[in-house]
């Protein structure tokens, strides 16, 4: 049965802007990094479970397109996606809007890494299966 | 006469690491943004003498791929290169080495905008023909 | 009647950390600053509405003192209280817990200012009264 | 023989800056922070060197007064003074400057700690003995 797509809400701080009047561009991103991390939560993946001394989570690929000015005090609400789910890596997709209205949209890439040979390995079963899941019950999720 | 492609070094602060022990990724961001400014101040455009209450010259695209670890306290060279010049924006593209070693690459969209009507108004002159003749005589800087 | 001591709730993300594999001390004082704008809002006051061309409310005075390690996804309580209330500033106190235990505690001076002159100008009367009946009702509030 | 103090210069970053037009009040204490490493980096003492899985040097106490307004692409110029050598702890004092104008001063207290039990251990005596120099050499250095 398909589940809603998964979002969630941050409020715009002072420190998230800059001295055009809006966020700074990279804010976003931390956003979206937020929304990464509750988005995991929810699917019952917690980072302090699969990451360790030996298996990092680090990002590969970035991309953002910024389509809406966003101010300081905004609420943004960020609707989290799975683009792709590969053997070592995922891709997650992120639409951001404020009152409704679209303010940036973009992609990250994740991959699962072997910290002592800096190589990547497969993705636990559970994370794969379960981004998976939710990329087939939510296939627009994030678009 | 060709010129050497423009880079500029930056050192990492702890403040720019995250508990991967590793620069946070935005950070890197924040990088080629200061490499952005000082090459345009190199060719001769300051911001502050093209953006004011009228034009404001926000982000609508970033890009940017990881290929190497970058810690604390290490130099960062960011190369800087012209991809694209149109009439209302351009592209710069960026490419981040740390000890000769390629970390990072990426791209960033600026576009010349109208603060009240929020659409984009063409790029002044200067600006588009200085970008133009960098790229003509660097064309593979930031690649 | 006394009223309950305001606090707010922030959790701790991966970009508010550093190498050391806990938060960057600047972060904390980030969280402060969320949780002042939300502790306003609760007594009425926005800055959107008291803040302008004319005038705004920079940061003179900032003082923490980190008594506890704080790590990524913990969930930080920052409780606020009113220290002072002078005729053209006033003094927030802030005391930050992370599961009941004390993590740091801190306190920022804030000033009305003239942009023109650059110069102090007296608070307006609501935030002075609002604040000042806040401290008498709360007095041990973020202490 | 007294020895000229210490300052590091930085350029201000947009990143740097937020929607009050100037930059953001904890920018400030990361500028510090950059001073105090190119600092003990000076005086022949590398975090990299004292600072590992067994002992830890976080901050336990900041303080900063701003007296001016710091704008995006100014160059602020950092004096680094020695305050306090104790047997665990050292506190530095931090002057900023920008275009010869006091713009903000402030200090940081920094324990050396072991990382297993959490608590101070004793400075290195190189650690002690340069900083105790410097400070005997330079006493008014970042006042």
């Amino acid at each position: 049965m398909p589940q809603a797509p998964f979002s969630w809400q941050l409020r715009v701080r002072f420190s998230d802007t800059d001295a055009s009047g809006r966020i700074h561009y990279t804010s976003m991103l931390r956003f979206f990094e937020a929304a990464e991390v509750e988005f995991l939560r929810r699917l019952g993946i917690e980072y302090a479970s699969i990451e360790n001394e030996h298996t990092g989570y680090p990002r590969v690929h970035v991309e953002c397109t910024y389509t809406g000015a966003v101010q300081d005090d905004d609420v943004v609400d960020v609707e989290v996606g799975v683009e792709r789910v590969g053997r070592s890596s995922f891709t997650l997709r992120f639409a951001a809007r404020v009152r409704g209205k679209d303010s940036a949209h973009g992609r990250i890439a994740i991959v699962c890494m072997d910290r002592e040979t800096q190589k990547s390995r497969p993705l636990p079963e559970t994370v794969a299966e379960t981004l998976g899941r939710y990329a087939a019950e939510c296939p627009s999720a994030g678009a």
